[in-house]
């Protein structure tokens, strides 16, 4: 007699089993079947939640996006602003394997997503995410004093928003000279640029 | 009787053929195939140049390098070394469709240089280009006067190297909110962190 599995409880399963592909096989290496496989279920009963590499290229972003939420969430954030911004930041450096794992994920999802027109919708949610939370920070920056009364909030969120994508991008691709010290000197260095001269 | 054609020449043909490929499919579309029959070649007589997917980005990464050296040399340089450094820079950004294509080579080069250890080399060096660019500029700007005392050129190069990669990918992913004007806005911000307070 098949399991009667609750949907949510399902999605949880597969996300794991899609994750533990992710990190042991990369995540261009990743497929339905595999996937399938880890999970002890047949390919058909994935198709609710992916049926083409395309998709699953698609659970596996909203699954990046739900960790960072989380671990975002689970902080205990300083009361400082600026260490606060520090912390919520860093969640969203590939600082370790599991993060560095995120971002090979964000990365062929990316690339898949400049050629595949199915993904856009969800890339742009996910940018559009992005851009608010460092607006959201340069914001609670701006109350605390430590922004620059001339500078455009909006502006200044591309601004961080573009060396986060910058630092990561350049971590996973030369990990050995952009070490976590380093992208976490960067984004200090970007903080430091908003402050009153 | 077939052409005799010397290999100078062969190879900027065949670079001509990769381009109006790229520009009229798409990097990701761009196939051995293809260029050989844009070129008006055999698939065998390519194999000298690229014989496979991966060869042949790695033959179009070499053009795009090629390309921003030759409109870098090519400039009119300005004396002031503010405006010289935005003018370098801005041949390494995203600012129209010949530029647009160039970076889609580099982001499908660097995605597919991730998982194939052939194109690692190359990546290096390309990057390591970048960086020293990067690095020539800083300490131009420092000998100008433009960049305050206590900070530190290779640290400098690699924050800058950061945001031209950060801001030309979110260039080509939201191309509507990531315009040339604040391409060039996000460059001149970084430039002007680096001045003296």
């Amino acid at each position: 007699m098949p399991r009667v599995v609750d949907p949510t409880t399902r999605r949880q399963e597969l996300a794991e089993a899609v994750w533990r592909v992710i990190r042991r096989d990369g995540v261009e290496r990743a497929s339905v079947r595999e996937v399938a496989r880890e999970a002890g279920l047949s390919t058909g009963s994935l198709r609710h939640y992916f049926a083409t590499q395309s998709e699953l290229l698609a659970f596996a972003m909203q699954l990046v996006t739900e960790r960072v939420q989380a671990r975002v969430a689970a902080l205990d954030l300083p009361a400082d602003r600026r260490l606060r911004a520090e912390a919520v930041l860093a969640e969203l450096l590939p600082l370790d394997d599991e993060r560095r794992a995120e971002m090979a994920v964000w990365l062929a999802f990316l690339g898949q997503s400049l050629v595949d027109p199915a993904l856009r919708q969800l890339r742009a949610e996910s940018d559009a995410q992005l851009l608010a939370a460092c607006r959201y920070l340069v914001a609670e920056l701006g109350a605390a004093g430590e922004v620059a009364s001339g500078l455009d909030v909006d502006f200044e969120a591309e601004r961080l928003n573009v060396v986060l994508d910058g630092v990561a991008l350049h971590a996973v691709s030369r990990p050995q000279q952009v070490t976590p010290e380093v992208m976490r000197a960067v984004v200090a260095a970007q903080l430091d640029s908003l402050r009153p001269r």
